[in-house]
């Protein structure tokens, strides 16, 4: 049983850690409060939070925050911290050690690490010492600053968010094409957000082809953030674009941002597309391919998402048109749609939102659960998750 | 410049008029609230609103409430009602008089009639006999009571409603005509409300004929209506269906419910219609055609809503598929779009929710302006305003 204020403090823990929700990538974000009961009363004497890779754990931050302002009230503090504390040397010691070291006197974690690997054996190596170790509380809200994380550690698969924009009868253009500016500059920050946010970012070739588009953060457009980060907080995340057939091309805007691209190509075209010479910042990684309901060789979006995986990029964002979305989709690959639909009525001779030619039967028929609906300027975001197929 | 009390009163009033949003029709909803202001104190002495055609108006009921409980303190008191009282004898005699006759020292009213013929006359009315007449309070929220009273006054147009229901993805339907139940209970009986709102239901013949629908309104299905009205307040609308090719028999389930029907028939096959024996509550009105872009005879829509008109009908639901859907959005006649959207994908090759044909620029996509969104169940329900081209 936790008590309303052990709640406020979590709930103060989780906060912090959301300030890590733009620069934290690949680690999870985590924050922590750490508060003394002293005679008199209860008091907050450090909080901390876990900025970028390679800087201080969020209790580390806490500690250093109170031994700073209260270093007589540490002996004997409660640490409330959104994550498990770790138990193994990274690229800093065990913040577990740090706790003990510190002499606090509780723990309570939001949840366990989800690597099955070290899980529990941080708050066991807390009990070991005497401290009086616990985890549950705000575990929902706590998973939820962490999907890409979580998932990575429990199934080796990024958390795959889906952008899409239409109108509101589900077209995305006209049949000649037409779609330039659709939705309104504010949902266009708010994707802005969604890419800074994520680790990678996934396009097919079409998308860069037909838009020219560079797939990047660009710092102007990312509104109210810059008022909570410094430019360089802010990172660009991998770029991945899908190009099966080789029709990309090193004069593209693209590739003139330096800044790393994964092109996935096909194991059959690895010969032809190691000939074109590409930015020291361009990775190749041929993949190999299934065959689509039509007969088409598509590349196995299942090793695509592993090979991210396997580098760390455990939070990815789909932006692409109706058929790469659509493969996603159908194969149970995306975890949660995100939907901008422009007050727009624009008639069924447009293009289609997502193309899912294998979906015949209304039993086949996606399911979703809406999480979020609300207005992003004149246009309406839908945020959903994609139900998965039991297998 | 009216008070903070003011506002207070004619919110109460507004409150009151929406009482009678499922019962007045054709009739406008408006409520009445009663105000003395006495040496001690300020207080309300009656209350009333208008509940169905040929009962009371709401001045009236406030008047008859107050004298009720409070009678001495009727002469001098303010009334505050959401429409300008009436200055001529319909069904029952005009409300300013009574007012007058009462003794009421000031009313305010939060618009003039709409009635271009008779606005102004009942304020001027009371002007003459000495009362101070204002007007302007809360006037948008009253105009919001009674869209489809102003529009047939103001255009000799009904206001035109139009529901739809999707996937998210913008589909009605698979390719293959499956597509019962896309959306939940919920928001089945939100359409019901919706139904039991209208003063009219359009529908085209296909709908009727696909789905054997009845078009009615249930009683079982109105949910929280059940509370707050007896069964024999809610009304049948007027079933209107548009049957160009003379498609309907007797024998369908749409005409084995005893309320009124109207069958839009083209003139030209006229004859041919006539041979059919219909029940007593069916009335055929046949309409010119006009041709579409590709050359179909289609019933004049515009007609048809004038039509409407001339028998009172101001408020009309247009419950159809997407052919009919996307004409009255085409000609600009729909002032509001009611969508449904479930959360499922259903691929690009499900049916389209409006087929527009004439729309091929992306400038000539229809604009909307977003009212309302909400979750209804586990769908979503927007709300939107169709802006008018201008013409």
């Amino acid at each position: 049983m936790f008590s309303q204020q052990d709640h406020q403090y979590m709930a103060l823990a989780i906060k912090l850690a959301k300030k890590g929700q733009y620069t934290t990538s690949p680690n999870p974000r985590v924050g922590c409060v750490l508060v003394a009961n002293t005679a008199e009363r209860t008091q907050i004497i450090g909080t901390g939070f876990h900025k970028k890779a390679g800087q201080g754990h969020a209790e580390v931050n806490a500690l250093a925050d109170a031994t700073l302002n209260y270093p007589k009230l540490i002996k004997g503090a409660t640490a409330y911290v959104t994550l498990e504390p770790c138990s193994h040397f990274g690229r800093t010691p065990p913040c577990a050690q740090a706790l003990i070291n510190a002499g606090v006197k509780r723990v309570v974690a939001a949840m366990v690490d989800p690597n099955p690997e070290v899980s529990g054996r941080g708050l066991a190596m807390l009990e070991q010492a005497g401290i009086k170790a616990e985890f549950g509380l705000l575990e929902n809200e706590a998973k939820a600053l962490n999907l890409g994380f979580i998932k990575l550690m429990t199934q080796a698969l990024p958390y795959v968010r889906l952008k899409l924009a239409a109108s509101l009868d589900g077209k995305t253009a006209m049949k000649n094409g037409e779609s330039k500016w659709i939705t309104s500059a504010a949902a266009r920050q708010d994707v802005q957000r969604l890419r800074a946010r994520s680790c990678a970012i996934i396009s097919g070739a079409d998308s860069i082809l037909t838009d020219n588009a560079k797939m990047t953060v660009r710092w102007s457009e990312l509104g109210e953030l810059q008022q909570s980060y410094k430019k360089d907080d802010i990172r660009q995340p991998v770029r991945v674009v899908i190009d099966s057939q080789n029709r990309l091309t090193p004069e593209l805007a693209f590739f003139k941002i330096n800044s790393p691209i994964i092109i996935i190509s096909t194991l059959k075209d690895q010969a032809l597309e190691n000939l074109t010479v590409w930015p020291h910042f361009v990775e190749q990684v041929p993949l190999p391919t299934i065959k689509n309901n039509v007969g088409e060789d598509k590349v196995d979006l299942t090793k695509l998402l592993m090979t991210l995986a396997q580098r760390g990029l455990n939070d990815v964002l789909v932006e692409s048109g109706a058929n790469l979305a659509g493969a996603f989709i159908e194969q149970d690959l995306a975890d949660e749609l995100i939907l901008y639909q422009a007050p727009k009525l624009m008639g069924g001779d447009g293009k289609n939102l997502v193309e899912m030619p294998n979906i015949t039967a209304l039993s086949q028929a996606k399911s979703l659960a809406i999480t979020d609906v609300r207005l992003v300027g004149s246009d309406i975001r839908i945020t959903a998750a994609l139900k998965k197929a039991a297998k």
